[in-house]
């Protein structure tokens, strides 16, 4: 149950947003700018880098819904998403991404942790100053968004079939507060 | 030396919003509607919150920004902010602030730590659900901006004095973009 009284109808973040839609505008944005910027990562890149993260702060609701988002950039690719969660080392992905997975996993644990090796070895594989940059934010984003979802208990629906229609709606419309305001997929 | 090439006159999140001025617009709105809100709790109140947190990530240039920022509006009670960093059980400050520091400890390890019973018995101190979302909302940014900031290692004053005369000008005008557009306090 909800730390605080939040539209039951709504899932995860969705019951927070509608609840302080004032503060839901500047977090819609920034996951915007974030996760569906076509300079530098692509939306399925930084994606997985959110799912990842979400992954390790053991957050169901972000895990399965950014999961759910990256399969449908991904496409017939959708077995990345697993792929990365369980040994992104091993997926079939760029050595890029990989050397950016490293920084986001530091990250995760505290600023502190992301190495200059880390971030060496990413520039030598052509990361630029933006991909880091942004890798870096979404990677800190997340461990914010996960602690907002998990640290007011807010509802995480177990049916995964939900997260796909709600990634659905998300790849095509975006972060807007259409995601709280609209009837949600069922 | 930061990560990336940031503006080396720049300290700290003033350097990466510089670097970042589309990400910057969001961040800004969002420090501004959590640490300078009237509803709700106070400016103080919010900002030894964030200092609380700060600490707790080790995060000495936001430790020293926003525990001179509670400072200023603090004004001849400015030891709270110490007294909270180290024991805020101790400190002079009310029974709810504490509850709510309770809190917001837990959201830095995890949004999971959280109890039902730490939330109880903020509500029978008086705070209502406002105070905790937000409560919950600022420790989790937090652990977003101490993590941009030491995840790009970002630039850190060591001379506190200049911590300060900062403090006045966010007291003063807020978290828009002139901090990274004006010429800095030195």
């Amino acid at each position: 149950m909800p730390h605080i009284n939040v539209e039951e109808t709504l899932p995860g973040i969705r019951s927070l947003l509608a609840f302080s839609p004032e503060t839901a505008e500047p977090i819609g944005k920034l996951a915007n700018l974030l996760l569906r910027n076509n300079e530098g990562l692509s939306p399925a890149d930084s994606e997985l880098i959110a799912t990842y993260v979400s992954y390790l702060n053991d957050c169901f609701y972000c895990t399965q819904s950014h999961g759910a988002i990256a399969s449908c950039y991904l496409g017939t690719n959708n077995n990345l998403v697993e792929q990365v969660k369980q040994d992104y080392r091993q997926a079939d992905i760029s050595d890029k991404l990989k050397a950016l997975l490293d920084i986001a996993g530091s990250v995760q644990k505290g600023g502190k942790y992301v190495t200059a090796e880390q971030i060496e070895h990413a520039k030598t594989l052509g990361a630029t100053d933006k991909d880091i940059h942004d890798t870096v934010l979404i990677a800190a984003a997340f461990c914010m968004f996960n602690r907002y979802v998990d640290g007011l208990a807010a509802n995480t629906p177990a049916d995964l079939s939900t997260y796909e229609l709600r990634a659905k709606q998300v790849a095509e419309k975006g972060y807007g507060n259409h995601i709280y305001t609209e009837k949600q997929p069922s």
